[in-house]
């Protein structure tokens, strides 16, 4: 686009380079962030949906709820360490728990593919079943479509759920603000990604339900927890941009602090990923107040999901809305969110 | 299946014929509801799911919600009247609407296959943003996931709700009651089923959101409804038959009496349907209580969107859980829901 066009381009229109929707727009990192602005934003945009966060919260006569969606078209449908049954459910329940929400009911909507098999559908309704026993929540309405083969890939579900906010972040992050993440990072990314390729891997999902982990949190940390976000499509590094943006802060990693296990790392260097951007599914990462980081960290290894929880970093004024990486020689370099699309259908 | 593997078959577990899903299964019709009953509530029974209502019904602090989800995979995404954003907004509104609740917030969450075009995303949104501020809800949370070419048909949505609760139907149909149906039946799956084939027609969908019709008739005639439910897909027959079952009571239907425009009667004499399965996207089927029927039917016709309601059979005890349709030369013939799937992608 030349200078001219742009000054002719209407300042309300966001602009979106491409025609048709790529596999980037999915991936969420920049060009998803691209398609919501120029789209979504751009026709639905309300003080809900705007803030972008992993809910939307709003009262009730006097209850306060948050309310959030996910789609789910995770490619195999079956993977070690779950299924997409289980991811559905852990991340609806997810999007909630980093809201500072109690979940308390998923819906569940499946688009079906026409020949897809019912003992098939059967192993993903009772993971789904047994994943929202372990979350502590029902699937309290559904909805069914089938679509001709050809025209869906087997299976997709979408969940959505409503939860009563108990203690939400205080939602804005400050310089010296310390920054955890939850366990290793990159699981769920790299076991879906070996399971493609029929590799032998000893890694598994890292799908699990993080809202105990964070009430336990929240309760025994009142007031310090700043920001919290589910570390998945994208990865840490896609999350960490966001938050960094959005507070126009920086945010400093520690490269030997950040928890990834030996096997993900190994698949990584296999696979030419970077494991800060490899989805997780079961990890949060946490912004609290200096003065809490210990109380947290403890917090967070007190209970069974986040025995390997680590603080990862630190943020600072500069440079604003940017993630730094510094590793143990003492060389820095700038940590970019996801772009292009290698790794589609993680989720 | 034999007698003998009858007995074996163990009573917990609800039978199903197929190994593999149908496009019957998304019909809405038999199928589906023999898919329902042997997979999801087997698998996710609770009191909230086992209802089998338009909306799960729950309270938190006080507050007396309706939850619902819907997911769209119409055929094509564009036809006469209306399109998949339209559609999917006002599904998820008339879900609540017809559980007697005010949609407050819709979340939408978006399958998209790569290469759609960017310009009908942005009219679907634009549907969806005109359909949400018709209807008075917001679109509050949101998700995108794009799937390789080939994997989808363009765009899928779903839409979940959450509603308040405000003049919940009663939920007891009884022998004398009054069958009511808001509008002119068939006409979007009429005009989705023609638009398939290229076909001439004067034929638009009735999609259309019906919370404030729902709601002037509950506050003109309060205590007076008994259940309410849209006529998606199966149409009117379907929905019917559903109440009668739940009810183990008997509707009886007066043929001429049910409002079907002289277009769809034509179109359907072509398409080989019964007007009474075909899908209707903004019409209700409302049971009323016997004294109640002339003031609920004024109160229809008194908004635009009622103007051609009409009182369109009665309950009577016999034959429990059945259907009749009567003749205006008295013959009366049993009305089936719908079965097979002779409309598959209808909503």
């Amino acid at each position: 686009m030349t200078i001219h066009e742009q000054v002719l381009e209407p300042a309300s229109r966001a602009r979106l380079r491409e025609d048709a929707v790529t596999l980037a727009h999915g991936s969420g990192g920049r060009a998803t962030r691209g398609l919501i602005d120029a789209v979504f934003k751009e026709a639905f945009g309300n003080p809900f949906l705007d803030r972008l966060d992993d809910s939307a919260r709003f009262a009730v006569n006097g209850a306060d709820l948050a309310f959030t969606t996910d789609s789910f078209v995770v490619s195999p449908l079956f993977f070690p360490g779950g299924d997409i049954g289980d991811l559905a459910v852990n991340g609806t329940v997810n999007n909630l728990a980093v809201s500072g929400a109690t979940p308390l009911h998923l819906s569940a909507g499946f688009i079906l593919e026409e020949g897809f098999p019912i003992a098939s559908l059967r192993r993903i309704t009772e993971s789904m079943h047994i994943a929202a026993e372990a979350a502590g929540v029902d699937i309290a309405t559904g909805d069914t479509k089938v679509v001709q083969r050809g025209k869906a890939d087997g299976c997709y579900i979408n969940t959505s759920g409503v939860g009563v906010v108990h203690s939400p972040p205080t939602g804005e992050i400050r310089a010296g603000d310390a920054v955890l993440v939850t366990g290793p990072i990159g699981e769920h990314g790299v076991a879906v990604m070996l399971a493609r390729g029929d590799l032998e891997t000893d890694t598994a999902s890292d799908t699990a339900p993080l809202n105990c982990l964070l009430a336990d949190l929240a309760s025994r940390c009142p007031g310090a927890v700043r920001r919290m976000r589910d570390a998945t499509r994208g990865g840490v590094a896609t999350v960490l941009n966001g938050l960094a943006a959005d507070a126009d802060l920086a945010v400093v990693l520690d490269e030997d602090a950040i928890p990834v296990r030996p096997a993900v790392r190994h698949a990584c260097e296999l696979l030419g990923i970077d494991p800060l951007h490899a989805a997780c599914e079961g990890r949060a990462v946490v912004v609290v107040a200096p003065e809490s980081s210990s109380a947290a960290l403890a917090a967070l290894r007190g209970h069974p999901l986040g025995t390997d929880a680590a603080v990862i970093g630190h943020v600072q004024d500069d440079p604003p809305g940017t993630v730094l990486l510094r590793s143990a020689s003492g060389t820095t370099r700038t940590l970019d969110p996801l772009a292009g699309a290698p790794h589609p259908r993680i989720c």
